[in-house]
């Protein structure tokens, strides 16, 4: 069964809840239920950390003229770059070149270093929601280090909700642009897959509860420009909706 | 005037405390007053990341056989990697080739992005410390992304103490091994000030309280051993201190 949570927004107030068909069951005061049309779903956690893997769709590292790597690589994305469905993604000055890249991303619920067991991995993910790693490519290419091009604010997009109990290894995504589907892939495609991800990092970093593990992109990146509408859904999580907008806020 | 002021630990307790001679004032219970002797420095902050800058020092970077960036190279250290004065540093097993690089670093005491002035960023700096690196060279080779060679818990050693009204353009660095000078420099050979820096990464990403900002390490790195004491020393802040072990804990 699949239970979804997340963090919402409602006549600023802010809270957790559980999601079930249209209304929200607020944690810790599970008698106050909200219409999940009248509160504002916000980026669902609030981790120490963001820990991303590139290349880890085949066709994506070709796609960039990139070789496979033979153990995940990983980056860092800054918490200060975290925004919520239906917040503004937006354009620095210093780049001409912004991609979306749709993930699934893993967040973990309980803390974990070098685990020594299947089972410990498993405990330690809370669920899963969409991502979208977003970067910019010419800065990507100039600087070699991926940290600038991947650590603008507004550029870690998150959400809608956090799911607990899908099967990881066979979630379709699908990233659109403006209604058009750009990247459509299933997390089968994985070569490194959740649990070999979370093992390896794990055995180089601590992880908190609340902490995003960014599961790379399969093919299709390109280019986002303002009045752009970028979508990644995930089939058992759903839809993280974001607005392109340019420096000065605006959508053209 | 200097003002230095730490993270402490004493008999369980943990506070937070202004240093003046060899005494500690407690910082809110000013009639707290702790002999320093008696007291254990900690890693003086918590950020919520840590940028660090890469080749900072023109002949750093020629020793790596590195080109001279035209703007700063930067990369980010998870939190999970800090310890404090005289921590260990463990050498995981996964790298033959730990290095220690020594380095000034930025505490950020103020909210601060895309400053406007030269002003906004003075106030923004809450004070310097020492900062250790540490990066498994091997691995940072083999991945060419420097992330996972940075990221290895205790891989960030910070402190003792953070120092407000030291002069950041000229203070004498040095990193000691076993009593050996091993880097000895001074941050008036920095390619990028710390202002720069700063103003840099600001226009990137929101820079939070307690924030760090590593600024580069001079020439000659090198590797640690199991057993090695390894010893950042800045002219006006101190010495920060750290003990090398293997995995399992062993010196030797």
């Amino acid at each position: 069964m699949l239970v979804k949570f997340g963090r919402f927004q409602k006549e600023g107030s802010i809270f957790y809840g559980i999601v079930e068909g249209d209304e929200v069951y607020e944690i810790g005061t599970p008698e106050k239920v909200h219409k999940l049309s009248e509160v504002r779903p916000l980026c669902p956690i609030i981790p120490t950390k963001i820990v991303a893997v590139g290349l880890n769709y085949k066709d994506h590292a070709e796609e960039l003229g990139l070789s496979i790597p033979d153990e995940p690589l990983i980056f860092l994305k800054p918490t200060s770059a975290l925004v919520g469905p239906e917040d503004a993604i937006i354009l620095p000055p210093e780049s001409r070149e912004v991609h979306y890249e749709g993930e699934l991303a893993v967040i973990i619920g309980k803390e974990l270093y070098r685990p020594r067991t299947y089972k410990q991995i498993e405990e330690a993910i809370l669920g899963y929601t969409c991502f979208n790693d977003v970067t910019a490519r010419d800065l990507q290419r100039k600087d070699g280090q991926w940290t600038r091009a991947k650590s603008f604010n507004t550029f870690a997009p998150c959400g809608p909700y956090i799911v607990k109990g899908l099967d990881p290894s066979s979630q379709r995504i699908i990233t659109r642009v403006n209604g058009e589907v750009k990247q459509s892939s299933t997390t089968g495609n994985l070569i490194f897959n959740v649990f070999k991800l979370v093992k390896f990092i794990a055995n180089i970093m601590t992880l908190y509860p609340g902490d995003i593990i960014a599961t790379g992109t399969p093919p299709g990146v390109g280019q986002l420009k303002p009045g752009d509408v970028v979508e990644v859904e995930i089939q058992d999580i759903g839809v993280l909706r974001n607005y392109v907008v340019d420096y000065k806020g605006k959508a053209s």
